[in-house]
């Protein structure tokens, strides 16, 4: 029996241990092909059917439109700020909604190349990023090129549950809420997410682009950074990075088993509403930071009384192999990151932990 | 017994059976910690280690000078075809000696940015590319930013048994040959590569760079498209591909283990010299179209009398579990990749087939 603990870290994070077992038992011959995956040729027969079925699963389970593309590509969501900037901007300006710390740095790129406006800041009035906009309190410029905004945040422990409308062209920054929960893509331009949270391990990047985004590709880039080389070549314009692809097709098909997009809104919601509740219950212990329409069902954070009990309420989760609790360091507190493959159970046995420890330090 | 092949593919390619062994049996549950590496936290102390053992044993087998950085970064080498150019032209221009597809590639690249210029194009007598340039060929402008060389030709077949000298730095594409042999780091300013040859899987970039190379940092490119950026954050400034970067380590330990660049180079001297014995001792039947002094130890090519006995050789290697031995879609032909994991004993039983075909069918 290996020896398996409940991990809650904020990405790279879990994964479900019927892919992490089918992976390793074909690691070294792969569907009969004798070599690995990992020696197979991207351009192979082998990889080939992996890497169209990890697209066509996506465009299935996301009910990705027709006119949209879905890219494979590397270098993490900062190298999206960048990209984004880089191939939409076109001398002029996009909105940013500011709601973490990934969405400043987001900004920052934008800004080196001339064109990031803030249409809002969750941190203006200080105490740090405890919620997103509503609608009206966005500011938006009518000639932006884009509005972008961080669905989750996986820092802060804030979540969008309503789509943003705005003229411009929706960019979001989907890294640790993608496929967590049913989506109406068409009402996104850009849609991009490292696959370590919700989707596989690091080292991909999911794209997914409204065609009329791609353009033509703007001439005075690297043809390496402009979106149409990507699309024309379907992500095989060179050498991907086909294992982390792949780990990402063996979770696709765990989430089409477990119920598609549904499915995992319908578990992650019962995981969430679990917590917060056992978090609000006890309300003289457990204090949750962020404003009640903006929290997470990602990443939930919150405090106890003392930043000594935290360390304690760290150290004794640990001795029961709940790990990857603590909280961000720019933050502090607690954070217990609940990405869909997150069992159930395991909530329950956090929440058992964090009643004992209540009952006993409160 | 897992079934394993003999796998000659050009990239990804064949990996050591011990490295694929302990990379299996260790998936669930990373050295005790109850997770696996793919699940663990960037910034955990688990995955830490691996990150500094990897560099520090990167150092330790190229005798990397200690004013040199590694760095590991994504997008392979195309994507530093673009990098390279961006943070060093500044507005001049650099030179590129073009020696196959990937080099052309490269000088697209700076060409976009408005400094590539041709020192050298092995293919411009016509005849594809056959050979790499002797120093002397080299037409190299006193104002360059820097000389761009692809060390061995992937496609082509060829390999630079020289370090080419030259006023400006020397930045090395060193895909398809880096830590074969031993080598100079000192005369080079930049040396990058995709791992999936010699070094891992797909899915991360080795950068080697002189510290006077990385300046400030050029505020005009996005920061994550700074070689400072990743130099400041030692590569982890985001997520990187940490599995790929694990599979790395795991493969550079082989390599220690295994004699160092030292023992490769006596390893893949004696490989190559087997392959280019059995196809020179059959010259009525086998030939090599590549320059004498420019043959490749990684990527053997060779001819056929005829395509139809090209393609006959191919399907009777297939029986025989020799795989991937179809030369690339532009050249065509046979092509061995017999990169540092490719045991002398299947260049035995490769050359005890060709000699058995030849016998048969010349």
């Amino acid at each position: 029996m290996t020896h398996r603990v409940i991990n809650f870290n904020a990405g790279p994070a879990t994964l479900p241990l019927s892919v992490l077992e089918k992976t390793r038992d074909e690691l070294l011959d792969f569907e009969g092909t004798g070599m690995s995956l990992l020696e197979h040729s991207h351009r192979g027969a082998a990889y080939a059917a992996v890497h169209a079925e990890a697209k066509s699963l996506l465009k299935e389970l996301l009910s990705i439109p027709d006119d949209y593309h879905v890219l494979f590509m590397q270098g993490g969501a900062s190298a999206q700020f960048a990209l984004v900037a880089m191939n939409l901007l076109d001398g002029g300006s996009a909105d940013y909604a500011v709601t973490g710390t990934w969405s400043k740095k987001a900004l920052a790129e934008a800004k080196v190349l001339g064109g990031g406006r803030v249409a809002f800041d969750a941190s203006a009035g200080g105490g740090g990023f405890t919620r997103v906009p509503k609608q009206e309190e966005l500011d938006l410029d009518p000639k932006a090129r884009y509005l972008h905004i961080t669905t989750n945040n996986t820092v802060a422990g804030t979540q969008y549950h309503y789509i943003p409308k705005s003229d411009a062209p929706l960019v979001a920054d989907m890294s640790s809420d993608i496929l967590s929960r049913s989506l109406d893509v068409s009402k996104f331009g850009i849609i991009y997410a490292g696959a370590q949270k919700n989707l596989g391990p690091a080292g991909v990047t999911i794209v997914i682009i409204k065609d009329s985004l791609v353009g033509e590709g703007n001439a005075a880039l690297p043809k390496i950074f402009r979106y149409r080389t990507i699309v024309d070549g379907d992500s095989l314009q060179n050498t991907g990075p086909t294992f982390p692809i792949y780990m990402v097709r063996n979770v696709l098909q765990w989430v089409k088993a477990n119920g598609g997009a549904a499915g995992m809104e319908q578990r992650n919601k019962a995981k969430a509403a679990l917590l917060y509740a056992t978090i609000d219950g006890n309300a003289d212990f457990f204090r949750c930071p962020i404003e009640l329409e903006s929290r997470s069902l990602m990443n939930v954070v919150f405090r106890l009384p003392t930043e000594d009990l935290e360390k304690q309420f760290i150290a004794e989760a640990a001795k029961n192999e709940l790990m990857g609790i603590k909280g961000h360091r720019s933050v502090g507190g607690i954070r217990c990151s609940i990405y869909n493959a997150m069992e159930p159970s395991s909530i329950e046995k956090l929440v058992g932990f964090m009643k004992d420890f209540a009952a006993k330090n409160g």
